[in-house]
């Protein structure tokens, strides 16, 4: 459990803001708690300070694994560490969960100072631009006043974008991967029949379901498994998967004929038992809402005017979810406004979930562009 | 309600076969019904009937419209009618609610004789070839020996490639559209998710919801959903719907913010008013086993050797549920068996439901194709 180019044993930590964040939506919280993490160290002039941020399901704990539970490892662990493309000899890391989140920071799950109880749906939609603001709430508390990177995958990548817009002197380096600059119709359809699951399990009880004392498993489960199709890419489903038969036969009912049905079930109900619904229909409605162009009228470049950082653009050739043609948009609009900017487009055959392997192209990538950074 | 090239007026027919039918799952049914419905005549030759199979959710209701309900015009009534490329005046056309299905065949909503109850999920699992085989009781009632074409889209197009594979020579065309010659592990995929939806609907009950007097809706709505997003292109659902907003500005609740979710709720809702929970969930699986190569250890051209008719195969440029390169492989297999084939890759933006529409380029091809067929 202890392999020498990981950071070993980490520990959560926790963080108030007092301070009154108002939101998007035009709900303000009267304050909240971040859960966060750091590996490796901030130095003198803290200039090496990395902010990585999470997608959909992801946490605060990227790399490393707690003393009292050693199988827990960090979900990007395999590019943080020392010796590591993220290199933690280097750099210092940072993860956050995200505000609404449900493993530790104020979400749903959290009680509500003002009824007793737990947010439930009484917790107020978050967004990408409001995930920010709370995340540059932790780089003050760190005493990081410019990130020397901010990397995100997917929705994180989406994060790692919005940084550069909203605070484009704070983030020196925007390392954007296998994402895009909104959502397209498919990509809300999806979010949407995941939601429907949710919302239509009678477990839901609207969103207060803590108070019944139950949880929505099987919406869960269902949005699980219809968000993991997009994860994968067809043919790497077909290489891994195909159509072999679980038990060497059909079988002439609705158990398992198939090993991808058996796979998604599995995927379905683990996820049931550890992710709150509410923190999944609030996160599906970041993705959604997330579009810088939309007050530019749908003009990307002019919306990325404003960014100072310099860009790592990737994406994976056999995302379907957000295609290589998705991350172009960001890397014209990108030129257009003269940025600096680095794009690869990685012959990876994992689809969307790409970006958290360890592809040799891909991390040789990362590496280099990370070694690059200036501290 | 009566365009010129209508049929018109259509009743359907229903034929009762009263001899033991043995299903490939090894269950027998002593007996059952089809409805159907024909338009045009049968010539003395007996050389004119084409059937046309029906996909998913589709009926024996292929063209025309009933007396008491004008609305309700055939699913295929573009193709099928006086001038149009399925000629009336030259073919005698077929159109058959499958076994197992849901509008007036024998299926789970039919009355159990042994129980004086709905069947309910006691209705054996049947197959693609289980379908052929009932049809081909139809065929004798209605005195064709050997189908000038048999035609179907999707699943229909697998019922059309089954008919050249089980009785090669009662059918002397088979026209394959938007099909595949066996799903992909993705294809299964979508499917099961589309089944965990209903089978883990509280309204469920084992499939015998009918004798608790409630219907799956919330499973049905979200099959049809997740489903439908497999029916459109993802270009097309930008073109039609993009990130269109319903009420002009982002909601922050769960109410519809963008089109595309309206869209899909709609969908989603009329469909489960409908539809047998059942029966969707027998036809998935149906999909999900069709594969004539499996007992050729996945050879398709050694699978497609007793064919005997002339194919027309077409897929289409956006189709991404059955691409081209699906259809293109039984046109491979067809070849190697140096069969005749007309194959064509349509440019059509609208995905896989292209094979219902009347796509001019597509209507063109099929009308060329029917008027070579001699009767």
């Amino acid at each position: 459990m202890s392999p020498e180019n990981s950071v070993g044993v980490v520990a959560s930590q926790r963080v108030r803001f007092g301070e009154v964040l108002r939101l998007r939506s035009g709900a303000e919280l009267p304050g909240f708690e971040l859960v966060f993490e750091t590996y490796g160290t901030l130095n003198g002039e803290r200039s090496n300070a990395v902010l990585v941020c999470h997608a959909l399901s992801g946490s605060h704990h990227v790399a490393g694994y707690y003393a009292d539970e050693t199988d827990n490892v960090g979900w990007w662990d395999n590019l943080v560490g020392p010796g590591k493309p993220l290199d933690t000899r280097k750099f210092f890391v940072v993860g956050v969960n995200n505000l609404g989140g449900c493993y530790g920071s104020t979400g749903p799950l959290s009680i509500n100072p003002e009824s007793g109880k737990r947010y439930g749906s009484d917790f107020p939609l978050v967004t990408v631009e409001d995930w920010v603001a709370a995340q540059a709430r932790l780089a003050d508390h760190l005493g990081v006043h410019t990130w020397a990177a901010v990397i995100g995958g997917s929705l994180g990548g989406m994060q790692a974008l919005e940084w550069s817009l909203q605070f484009p002197e704070r983030i020196r380096h925007a390392m954007v991967i296998a994402s895009a600059p909104k959502l397209s119709a498919q990509n809300i359809a999806f979010n949407e029949v995941a939601r429907q699951a949710i919302l239509s399990d009678p477990d839901f009880h609207d969103g207060y379901y803590a108070e019944h004392g139950v949880v929505p498993t099987r919406g869960l489960r269902l949005a699980r498994m219809v968000a993991h199709i997009t994860y994968l890419s067809d043919s790497q489903m077909a290489e891994k998967f195909g159509r072999q038969l679980r038990h060497g036969e059909h079988k002439f009912s609705y158990d398992v004929d198939f090993e991808i049905e058996s796979y998604l079930r599995y995927q379905g109900n683990k996820f049931a038992t550890y992710f709150d619904a509410n923190t999944y229909l609030m996160t599906t409605k970041a993705l959604d809402y997330f579009d810088p162009a939309y007050e530019y009228d749908g003009n990307l470049a002019a919306a990325l005017a404003r960014a100072r950082a310099s860009f790592f653009v990737a994406s994976f050739s056999t995302d379907w979810r957000f295609a290589p043609a998705r991350s172009r948009e960001i890397v014209f609009a990108l030129l257009h406004n003269r940025l600096r900017v680095v794009y690869a487009e990685i012959a990876c055959g994992a689809g969307h979930d790409s970006f958290l392997l360890d592809d040799e192209h891909y991390h040789a990538l990362l590496r280099a562009y990370l070694e690059n950074i200036a501290v």
